[in-house]
């Protein structure tokens, strides 16, 4: 399996972020195709580190060209096109293959 | 459940970083109490960021309390000195809640 793996920084407001991300941002996460899992982890401590982090979201899939698919589906294009609108500076985007 | 999250920086030396993990440090992990789930993900992609992740590691416990007392355990202990010595400054460390 793969997964994308997002990190959240903490926003300045978390009202809005909360309200963006409930009613926007996750439902448009949750029509991309081809994912198995969705993993959202609240940040409770950060004991090493620069960046403060709020939020993390893993999104799981197959493969790697099941993902790449979904990233490059209209349905993924207008997820990161939100993303890069609601979290932007504050997000720190990789991809992985779990072991 | 919670879990803990360890982003690992690119190392210099790659070949030493996974000779030191897959010899010591990950056995020194695998000997805390009371984890319920180790998955680890070799990061491939990083398209949004500035620190450059080599390796993801999330380690589940039943509860806060569980995660605590294994880090404050004789075991939790000699690990988190290995991590400290071993991957400071690249390493990023939190923990949350899994929604």
């Amino acid at each position: 399996m793969v997964k994308l793996i997002i990190l959240y920084g903490m926003p300045d407001d978390t009202v809005e972020f909360e309200r963006h991300r409930d009613t926007v941002h996750f439902p448009l996460l949750q029509r991309v195709p081809g994912i198995r899992k969705i993993e959202t982890t609240r940040i409770t401590g950060m004991p090493i580190g620069d960046t403060r982090f709020y939020l993390l979201t893993e999104v799981y899939f197959d493969s790697k060209d099941s993902m790449d698919s979904a990233l490059a589906s209209k349905q993924g294009k207008v997820f990161t096109r939100d993303l890069m609108g609601f979290a932007t500076p504050l997000v720190t985007v990789c991809s992985g293959e779990v072991a």
